[in-house]
Order: structure tokens, then C-alpha cells, then sequence
């Protein structure tokens, strides 16, 4: 059997939960402390981990940290355990935005799961076999192999450490402003239907296969809908509709279909693309 | 065993295609005619099916109607089979915009299967189980709800004919504003990570989740992300990212962030409103 890490967890929110979890049976990793603010009387933790609220209570013996704090505490942190001047130390971060730029004595870097964790968790199913992003030195870069290979995940990189913010971009894009989009269509559709409690009930297929539809195909074959179709009488009656009924949702409305616009440009002739435009309000945002 | 309805198909595109496949089995329609002016090659039709391009030339012997054309040629068709004066005719229009305010003097309506069809299709198994929107006179509502229980389907109605046009308008932004958001997640991801083909693959876990979580939860349950945490310098540092390196994203970004505070209005005090709305640009549409 390979020798185990000794390891520290730092936090035990959405993500650390889900750690402490995976520690459970881990092949690479032993934990051997938690370190954490707040409550963690909800998690069945064994009694020879040591428990510490304070960062600076650090166990200078331990050879990986994992920490799983909000963004703008992870620096604070990392420089208090640079106070520590503990030995050999490798440290994992796991933040989506933020990126190594600061040096320090110890080896570190960032992970980043890409999924979303809205709650805290007994499971760590969901850590498994996902995609995660991987910036650091070349020590963190093997340990954090080590943990997505023993997650059954694929780590991969970007171009450069600038590229990072885009990224998180993207996949807020992907995930907060996906539900923010979802959340539109089901206040809008409660609305209209005579049981308004069946909304979700409702989407759901058309939200599912539209996404698989997207994932299997080209965007352009994914498709359907009046944009797509020239269909500009019902793109205005769309718009009527929500002005009237809900006006919330009128500037996701424009907003997207200009997105398509955009997408499906070849698809539209200059008159076609100036008609669609003049319908979405060209002087609402350009 | 119960009578069969003598049917005519008008129309073979995304859903005249599925119903070619589902009226093969069919237990209450038996499907005598196809009227389509466009090339039906690629289909395996049986001889004894007769074949027209004009909806002129329908049968009179037929006893329901499948109206599966774009939405700019129903009532054109409704029109031309009025002309025709058949006896005891019942048809049944696919539509998620249209509704039945003019009269004929056959019966008829709208049945919308709320599903996203693409591209045309040998199979029908995706009409099975869905929900269908339906709004017509009492004997279309007598056979439509034969037509979707056959399908394992279940049909609903709207509070009133005035809504229709809200309600599609959520259907689109559930299917097709879906896509141009997705597509925006893609294109922009694809920009930040070092090999470019992989941004569905990354993108695919993050999106399930997140579906999965919206029909699961409670909206503010199912959110994670900055907005939700309060991570103002993260979203600052989102839009720069964006306007850098991907502008054609940042309305979007922009408008469904304002949409996420309104959703979880209630967690913000005035002044993260204002901070947040500020950081958001509220000059750019407002």
C-alpha cells in the first residue's frame, strides 16, 4: 500500500463537506485535523482527527492542506500559514477565480471542481468523475493529480494564469446565470398555466432535452424556435406577451435573442438581421 | 378493438416526421394521407398511404386532421380545408403560439407538445411522456387527449387564450434563449482553456448539475456563484474578464446577474442592491 498524505482540511462548507466525505475511504490522502469556524457538529467525524478553529493552529506535521474557503479569504489564509514556517508543505486551493500569482514558501495552486455545489453535503459523489481545473507549481500539480485520478476526474489547463477570470466567467455563465435563465421561464410559465404549481413539472423535458440537444449536436443543429425560423411575427408577439405579463423577463428576452442573432449570423441576410434588431430594440443596450 | 380515426397528415418536418413514425403502431389513428409539398424520399411510407401536395386535395373520407406546418401557414390551411366543406372533420393543430379565436365549422385547436424537435426524425420516442399544451372546442379536446394518452403524455390548459402568447414565450426562453446562453458558456470558455475542442466536455457536468439542482430545490437553494455569496469583486472581476477577452458575452452576463439580484431580492439589503446594480451598469438599460 503507498504511503497516505497527512492532511488538514480548511473548511467544511459546500465543498469541504463533501471532503470530509471522500477522506472517509481515500487511498492517497489521510486526514488527520479539521480546521474550521464554524459549526461541525452535523458531520460524523472520527475521534482521532484533531479539531481547530484557527488557521494558525495549523498541525506542523501535516503535508497537505486542502483549503476550502470563500475566495477572499484564501490569501489571508495562505499567508498566515506562511507565518507557520511549517516544513515541505504542499497546500490545494480550490477556488474557480483566483490564481497563484502570489509566491510563497510552501508548494501550492488552485483546483477548481467544475460543478455546482449549492449545499453542503454527506456525499462526495458528486466529486467524482467531473473535470477540474489545475494552476499551480509542479509539487501541487502531482498532488492534485493524485486527488482527480482518485476521483475518477480529468484535470486540465488553461493557456495562461490571465485566462483564469474568463473561465469563471464562463462557467457562471454555465451554472448561476443558467438557473437565473430557468427561474425566468418558470415565473413567466406560472403565469400562464391554470395549475401555476406544475411550472417545473412542465419545463422540465424541454429544459433537459434542449440541453442534450446542445451537447450533441452543433449549435446551430440544436436549435429550433422563431429566431431561427425567420419568425419575426412571433418573436414580436413573444415580446408584446412578456410586456404585458411579465416585463421582469423582457431584457433576458432581447438580450439572448440578440445572442442568437449573433450565433446564427450566417444564416441571415443584412435585411433579415436589421428587421430582427429593429423588433429586439437596437436602442434598448447598443 | 376501438375504432380507428382515418387521419390525414399535413406537413412532414421536425414533428410531422415523429407522427409518421408513431402512426405506424397507433392504436387510434390510422393515417390514410400525407399532404406535404416538400420530398418525403427519405421515409419509409406503405404503399396503401396516399400521397398529395395540396391540402386542396384532401380526403374527404378522413375524420381528423394533423396540422403539423409553421405557425405563418395554419390559418392559411384552416382556410383552404373550410373551402372544402368535409363533413364531420376534426383537426388537430401543432402550434405553441397559435390559438383557436377564429371560427370554422369544423372542430379544431392547438395541441403544443412542450418539447424541443430540431431536426426531423424516424422516431417519435421523444412525444412520449411529455406534457402538450391544449386549447380548443370540446370534441378536438376529446381527441387530442386520445392522441397524448396514447403518447403516455399529459395535457394541460392555460388560465386563458390571451396567455398563450406568455406562455410560448417561456417555452422559448426554457429551449432556445437555453441554447444562446449555452452557447455563450462555450464560445467563452472556449477562448480561456488550453485545448478549445473540450469546452462542451467541461461545460456538460456543470450544466446537468445545475439543471438538476433547479428542478430539485427551491430557485435559491439551487444557487451558487458570486451574486449569491456576495462576492461583489468577483462579478467586477467577471465583466473585466469578459470585456477583455469576450465582449460579445457581457450583456448577457449583465442581464441575467440584475435578474438573479431580483430573484434573490429578498437576501440583499438596499445597499448590496445598490453596490451590486452599480457594478452591473445600470445606465446600460435602465
Amino acid at each position: 500500500m503507498s504511503k497516505k498524505y497527512s492532511t488538514s482540511l480548511v473548511g467544511i462548507g459546500a465543498l469541504g463537506s463533501r471532503f470530509l466525505s471522500f477522506f472517509q475511504n481515500s487511498k492517497n490522502f489521510e486526514l488527520r485535523q479539521i480546521i474550521s469556524t464554524k459549526s461541525y457538529k452535523e458531520f460524523q467525524i472520527p475521534n482521532q482527527i484533531k479539531i481547530a478553529s484557527l488557521i494558525e493552529n495549523l498541525d506542523l506535521k501535516i503535508e497537505v492542506v486542502f483549503i476550502c474557503l470563500p475566495d477572499s479569504l484564501i490569501f489571508e489564509a495562505l499567508e498566515k500559514i506562511e507565518q507557520l514556517k511549517s516544513q515541505n508543505l504542499t497546500v490545494l486551493c480550490f477556488s474557480g477565480a483566483l490564481v497563484p500569482k502570489q509566491k510563497f514558501s510552501f508548494n501550492y495552486g488552485f483546483l477548481h471542481p467544475v460543478n455546482s455545489f449549492p449545499q453542503k453535503s454527506d456525499s462526495h459523489s458528486d466529486l467524482e468523475e467531473i473535470y477540474w481545473n489545475s494552476m499551480g507549481d509542479s509539487k501541487f500539480t502531482r498532488i492534485a493529480n493524485l486527488l482527480t485520478q482518485e476521483l475518477r476526474g480529468k484535470a486540465f489547463e488553461l493557456k495562461n494564469e490571465d485566462l483564469k477570470p474568463l473561465y469563471h466567467s464562463s462557467c457562471v455563465i454555465a451554472s448561476n446565470l443558467l438557473t437565473s435563465l430557468l427561474a425566468t421561464a418558470e415565473e413567466s410559465i406560472s403565469k400562464a398555466l391554470n395549475e401555476p404549481t406544475q411550472s417545473k413539472l412542465v419545463l422540465k423535458n424541454l429544459v433537459e432535452q434542449s440541453v442534450k440537444n446542445f451537447f450533441e449536436s452543433e449549435n446551430k443543429n440544436a436549435l429550433s424556435g422563431p429566431v431561427k425560423r425567420k419568425d419575426f411575427l412571433t418573436v414580436e408577439k413573444n415580446l408584446t406577451a412578456l410586456q404585458n405579463d411579465f416585463p421582469e423577463g423582457i431584457e433576458t428576452y432581447k438580450t439572448l435573442s440578440k445572442n442568437l442573432l449573433r450565433i446564427l449570423d450566417k444564416n441571415f441576410t443584412q435585411a433579415e438581421k436589421a428587421e430582427l434588431l429593429k423588433i429586439l430594440g437596437k436602442s434598448d443596450f447598443e
